[in-house]
């Protein structure tokens, strides 16, 4: 048996281990992010349920600190609150980002981990099944313990050879990224295997399973070795290690071998994480900005091999380079240690511990301007700036490229960090707050609007097609998150009128005037974050139906939870439908109930379409009954 | 002779030392920051000089630094390709904040300075006469060397006995507010004397000129003596020292005596900077948040006093305590001496040197929520939250106060730093950056819209008074600043719609639907930042004049230099306006000319009143011009 399923075996509760099945498993640990969490406490608190039913639930502040308005502290306040009602610990902000936090306090080898975050596969590096998922998949996942999936297909990455110096872990997802693309991964999870592995420092490990994420696959998986146990040693918590390997017999679904002595430096160019090429073809590149931080390369580690580039030397002229460390811990261990002094006098900007620009909070670039940066995703206009070219690199490079001016890989012999000096990490454990008293007051701030609400099935559906686009439309297209937006996560109707306005800014007014109706897409529909925003917006639009070649897997289980019907088209399927024609699902809640095909019919031409809706049993009471939330309404937590 | 009217004169270029007359000075340096200086360079621009005329020029960027758009990294592009054209010296975002960098670079003893920033006086510690001043005026500043002002009286501030322990510089100046109140010092200097003195370091000294600008003073002004060569010392610039001191038999307009020895810890309530009480009688009230930093209080000493208090120690769990140290070479000592990681370590968030809460750019309070900060202002709105309650205290009753979760003066023994371990100051240059290139093409994005111009005075002026307000409207009032319009300082028409919008939602309305008009307001019209969008955006809404009982100095300049009347009324006059009445000036031009009152008439009732402006003969160029830019382009700019 292969490591992915002996953990999920481990905690199989409903299902078996089928890949494509609807299953059900045992959570031991759940995480938030306050974009996401606002938003799954009030889901959470709709339930009316104790204390939470995981061993450990973490509630982190990371997403909005820059609190340009009383939104963001009012939503801290909020989840503090909750927090305290039900046991759940709180995260101050300030104490970093949630995947580095929950690596360094709570990640445990053999342990399963749902989070409202996509890049909740971090912990994956633990030997842990940790997954992304929506808010209010989360929200049940605390009051139940259980979440429910599509048990995935599990691909082999076997890792051969060593990495030459200057090669990173980045460069190692990079280049997995650029074999298997966008949507490579998705219902699979990514196992790595391989000698390989030993020369992977546990950091290293959470950054490719970090960028797992944007292989679209439901998790990416390490097994536990010494260099875990080292990582927990340096955590204090050496009692937390298990081995955890596959069987040497494992079977895998599919199989991508890397030797790791053939990767150079890579670089993902504008505006999708795997238009991936070798650094050295672009060489040379003017640039104007550098971001190094984020959940995917902020560890100490990270943070020490800048700080290495940039002792003594000084950042160009026109160049801003930007540095926020993971957490707390490890901004306080760099400044202990001289290397963030290092940094400093490099000329380097020194952020607050958090998400930051990765997520558009803050340092947009230049009008057209470039920047490169460490973090996970380039999508556009995620930077704040909608013409600028955001290019994902390795911290190496991204210090190296700042002190040149242009992109680079040309390092220098006396850049070189052989090991990073592992002081003891010194736990910063104030930022933490565990208090639980079920008589807590929750904080209500005026920001915060209720919960959109689907409607039951009805027999037909009629609508138009009020958006049609093409491929690879991401979250970030559907709900923006950037800074403006951010604030307003506990504020459905609000970002109901930024819905898709990077891609179409009538498409507010359309939904509005037509009442709603369907959206057609191409492949990967919903790719990027977790953000159920793209559901809960869509909902609130009544929007009934989307049709697309394929979805995103945490998407399509948002939409599912919002009472939207996600139906998957053929290329045929995609040509059938015209923008502002006007279609009709006929017997709709029949052909739900039975399993039958779904027949669209186009109003005017009468033309007509047979699509197909697969739906797990759970998922089918849900889109009857318009939504999880009516769903557990109607027939319990339980159902 | 005074202290402050020997380095008047020994810079004096036109005029006589006589109060209230007009004089001209001789520059010696200028500053600017991002928020007022993207106008002052466009201003400067539009002059079509070459390289600055005076000694040291210097750009700073300080104020937006959040980055939520494309428009501030533009900005700074701008601003840098400015400085490189004029022989500016640029400090890019992440040096820190203009006045604590201006400090521990530039300032000299007897030296000018003027800055396009209200809190310019912080210099004063220095012994020098530092003003702040309108962008315009820098902008003639730095082009033509020359100043000119209404020539200050001169108020003696005679400091004896020694403090407290816990007494500290804030709390001295908190002192001087209460007494004198925010008008106290319109149109004085404020010259420290006394034995008093010598107990305070330079920064304590910085810190009290620095917040003289909330008294409405034109600047304040300390001796130099072994404290300022301490200092300089430490900043390794020895040789910049000069003793400056005012003779025994100096003569004073006023005087006011302190008694160190008497002081407690203060606080100043919302919302003004001179509402102050002693801390003890408000001990105990609840908090919310904590924030430490600004211009006011963001020095090594202050900083090192803060992390001894919190050291140790944890913030209380219901705070949020926020900590911004003044430049990048304390942050890179407080990182290098441990203070850094005592702070992280009792969960204090660190934010990037810079302006930060004190603007409102970002750490915006809870609804409601209280808010005790280090800064120098509590105008209502400015924290980016309408309804929260900022106080103003010294940093260390902040740092106390954040652990106890409720404001406090009960210190510990062992919080206290009874001297600061002043390592050597270990600047940080890299940060700063020095070209000059005549030839340099500068920078326009796409949000940066042309300064707008005034009209030459008619005969009659003919329209509505579209608003009267009362007493104390500041600068925050008539162009709010928070973190959603800073960005937008060099877009003059997106400002204007939110002009007023704080007093009255309806004023830019009835601004463009009567094509103009009059504001009538009260005492100290235009307190608070020197900020001159407060009268480019009623240049923009063509407002003719302005009614008041009394005009904040750098207001008053900014209106005269934006063509804009600003006249004095008495009460009388104030309750013969009404809002929405019409009023015509009866031949004002020919008044203006001849010194004469100007007879305003109530169109409706045809009651008039007369009513005196008076104005210098540059001033009056400008007002018959409509402003500086039409004076300098019919006259040449040493008109």
């Amino acid at each position: 048996m292969n490591l992915a399923y002996k953990v999920l075996q481990a905690h199989l509760k409903e299902g078996e281990l089928i890949p494509g099945t609807p299953i059900c498993i045992g959570i031991d640990q759940t995480l938030t992010q306050d974009s996401t969490g606002t938003m799954a406490y009030l889901q959470l608190e709709a339930m009316d349920t104790g204390k939470v039913a995981v061993e450990k639930a973490v509630a982190y502040i990371d997403h909005n600190m820059l609190q340009t308005g009383f939104e963001n502290m009012d939503d801290h306040e909020f989840i503090r609150s909750v927090a305290k009602k039900h046991g759940i610990t709180f995260s101050k902000p300030g104490n970093g980002v949630c995947h580095q936090l929950q690596l360094e306090n709570f990640s445990k080898p053999g342990k399963t981990l749902v989070g409202s975050d996509s890049h909740t596969p971090t912990c994956g590096a633990m030997g842990m099944i940790a997954i992304g998922a929506g808010g209010l998949d989360v929200a049940v996942a605390m009051a139940t313990g259980k979440y429910y999936l599509q048990c995935p297909s599990v691909i082999q990455v076997n890792l051969t050879g060593k990495k030459a110096s200057w090669v990173s872990a980045k460069d190692i997802i990079l280049k997995i990224l650029q074999i298997l693309s966008v949507k490579g991964g998705v219902n699979k999870i990514v196992e790595y295997t391989g000698e390989g592995i030993a020369s992977l420092s546990l950091t290293d490990r959470a950054t490719i399973c970090n960028m797992g994420a944007e292989l679209g696959a439901t998790t990416s998986i390490f097994p536990t070795d010494e260099r875990t146990l080292e990582y927990l040693k340096q955590q204090g918590r050496e009692e937390d290690y298990v081995e955890f390997k596959a069987d040497a017999d494992a079977k895998y679904d599919e199989r991508l071998d890397i030797d790791l002595s053939t990767l150079e430096p890579m670089v993902a160019k504008p505006h999708s994480p795997d238009a991936v090429v070798a650094v050295k073809e672009l060489e040379g590149m003017h640039i104007h900005q550098v971001v190094i931080g984020s959940c995917t390369n902020s560890s100490f580690a990270d943070m020490m091999r800048a700080a290495k580039i940039l002792k003594g030397r000084k950042v160009a002229d026109h160049v801003s380079l930007v540095i926020a460390p993971g957490s707390s811990s490890i901004l306080a261990m760099l400044s202990q240690n001289g290397a963030l002094a290092d940094m400093i006098h490099a000329g380097a900007r020194i952020l607050e511990c958090g998400c930051g620009p990765c997520i558009g909070m803050g340092q947009a670039p230049l009008s057209q301007g470039i920047s490169l940066r460490t973090i996970n995703r380039n999508f556009k206009g995620r930077s704040g700036t909608n013409d600028a070219g955001v290019y994902l690199v390795s911290p190496e490079v991204a210090a190296l490229s700042a002190i040149k001016g242009y992109l680079s890989c040309q390092f220098e012999d006396d850049m070189s960090l052989d090991e990073v000096p592992m002081t003891p990490f010194i736990k910063n454990q104030n930022f933490f707050i565990d208090e639980y008293d079920p008589q807590t007051e929750v904080y209500m701030g005026p920001n915060i609007k209720p919960v959109p609400r689907g409607e039951k099935l009805n027999d037909d559906i009629q609508g138009k097609v009020v958006l049609k686009v093409g491929d690879n439309i991401s979250t970030d297209h559907i709900v923006p998150s950037d800074s403006k937006l951010l604030p307003f996560r506990s504020n459905v109707p609000h970002l109901a009128k930024f819905a898709f306005s990077k891609v179409d800014d009538q498409f507010y007014t359309r939904a509005k005037e037509n009442h709603g109706g369907f959206i057609v897409g191409g492949d990967n529909y919903g790719q990027g974050s977790s953000r159920e925003h793209a559901a809960l917006v869509p909902n609130y639009l009544k929007i009934r139906a989307i049709f697309a070649l394929s979805f995103a897997r945490i998407h399509r289980s948002n939409l599912i939870n919002n009472g939207i019907l996600p139906i998957v088209i053929d290329q045929k399927g995609y040509d059938f439908f015209n923008e502002e024609d006007e279609y009709v699902l006929l017997n709709v809640k029949e052909s739900v109930e039975k399993d039958e095909p779904i027949i669209v019919q186009n109003v005017q031409t009468k033309e007509t379409l047979s699509t197909q809706l697969t739906l797990a049993p759970r998922e089918k009471v849900m889109i009857l009954q318009g939504g999880l939330l009516n769903a557990i309404k109607e027939l319990g937590g339980d159902f």
